[in-house]
């Protein structure tokens, strides 16, 4: 019996859905979004219909991290594998190495070398330059230009139309916004906005 | 008898007839761009080699709203149909839905239930997000970045490697410059620029 | 025999060179990369392995336009041919002219008409437009949009996610940073910064 692949979340995880879909529907006997209501998250439970003893694939198609990491856990504690989406229209590189559980959105490219971890989103248009390196749960929304060389964190989120220049280092945490300019190193937990006077503090709600 | 398409205008008109030409030359047994000279244009009439009874769609391939609209009225009293035109590279989601007379430039993305109205232009290298709602006779040019369940108005423009964020409304006739950033509702009939200071009404000759 | 393609540099040659087998494997006996330090440099050697008459194919996958120039000098000396390539995802108009040894990455856009001249790199998901005109041993970085009817000169520099406003002129030997609007014309000699106020006078090191 071929698989299932269950993707979590609301509206990001119907561009997830879709492009799993479109490039992976030969492998999975099943391919279907699961919602919930964020307040009332008190697991993840198998829908009905999925047969017991079917194997389980899931990816967590929601960028807010807290909830990531919670659905990431329950999903592992229920036996589950993360499984990477690759809509049909992006371009890796073949000598570029993409984490499990991660997903990559209609047109974005990674380029020669780069490495981009585990349940990273590299949304629609975006880019990442040859050599550079980005951690986990990482999410480079459309537009973004990650240029050469760059090494981002765990956990960072860089916004759409944004761009990192060559050789900067983001810590872990960090943000940064939309049409923002990364010239220099980001230390870890900060935001960076064109919208502000330089790098802030951010403030993490636990 | 194959139908006739008819591409209007000049520059931008050439983009779209390609286009037309890579993606629908089975559909058509002609598909031409009909140039005219603003200042002395009355009307549009039939090309002569065009056979009387042949059925002809339109799309027009103007960036200027006002002269869009005159065109659009005299083609369908002349009994026209308009027809939209998708590169074959740009990448549209099986639930996004596109209106009449519409161009989606190379490699532009429309995601998972966006909805573009009619006789729109999506241009090259644009993208438009989940859920995002876009009115008639609007442009969206090269690389701007309309986020996840935004609702823009008709007749706007969106600047070049511009970004709306998530959920902001648009309004009506509103001009946004390139590389403009767009946090907040704006309202109809304004222009927001970077390089200005918050948003302008703006002057419409008629 | 088939001929031989060298790319000459370190980082964005194996970008060239991925391209290169991609989309050329079947015009080339080999297709490599010659990595040069830069402080060593006295000239091009063919690699031993290279047996002697057979043809010899080059392009320059280096940012930097004096070392550039250098190398190009001493392939010609050597007989080699330069050599254009293009990255399979990207789209090129039919209409479009691409110089020799130019690069081409992955989900360009070569517009209606443009011209683009010799030894340029067009980056990944940039985009020249309908009727512009961009001279030789340029660099268009990824994101980066020219508009339409945009004149370029030489060893011009656009960087990442900029936007050259509709028919501005930018004179030779200018760089333009990322995210940079350029909304008026660019004098020769000239570096237009987001970060800086107005152009400043670039100061070419010989």
């Amino acid at each position: 019996m071929l698989p299932t692949l269950i993707v979590f979340g609301d509206r990001t995880a119907n561009e997830v859905l879709e492009a799993a879909r479109l490039a992976h529907s030969n492998s999975f006997g099943n391919i279907e979004r699961l919602y919930f209501e964020e307040p009332s998250f008190t697991g993840v439970h198998l829908p009905k219909h999925i047969q017991s003893g079917v194997e389980v694939f899931f990816n967590i198609g929601v960028a807010d991290v807290r909830v990531k990491l919670l659905i990431h856990a329950r999903c592992l504690q229920a036996g589950w594998r993360p499984f990477t989406v690759v809509h049909p229209s992006a371009v890796i590189s073949p000598s570029a190495r993409l984490g499990q559980g991660a997903f990559v959105g209609p047109l974005a490219v990674l380029s020669t070398n780069a490495i981009v971890g585990d349940h990273c989103i590299v949304h629609l248009n975006s880019s990442v330059g040859h050599d550079a390196t980005i951690g986990d749960y990482c999410a480079i929304l459309p537009g973004a230009r990650i240029s050469g060389t760059v090494k981002i964190g765990d956990r960072v989120l860089i916004g759409s139309n944004a761009f990192v220049n060559a050789g900067v280092h983001i810590g872990n945490d960090c943000q940064v916004d939309a049409l923002t300019y990364v010239c220099r190193d980001l230390q870890e937990g900060h935001i960076l906005s064109v919208r502000a006077n330089g790098p802030m503090k951010r403030i993490v709600r636990n």
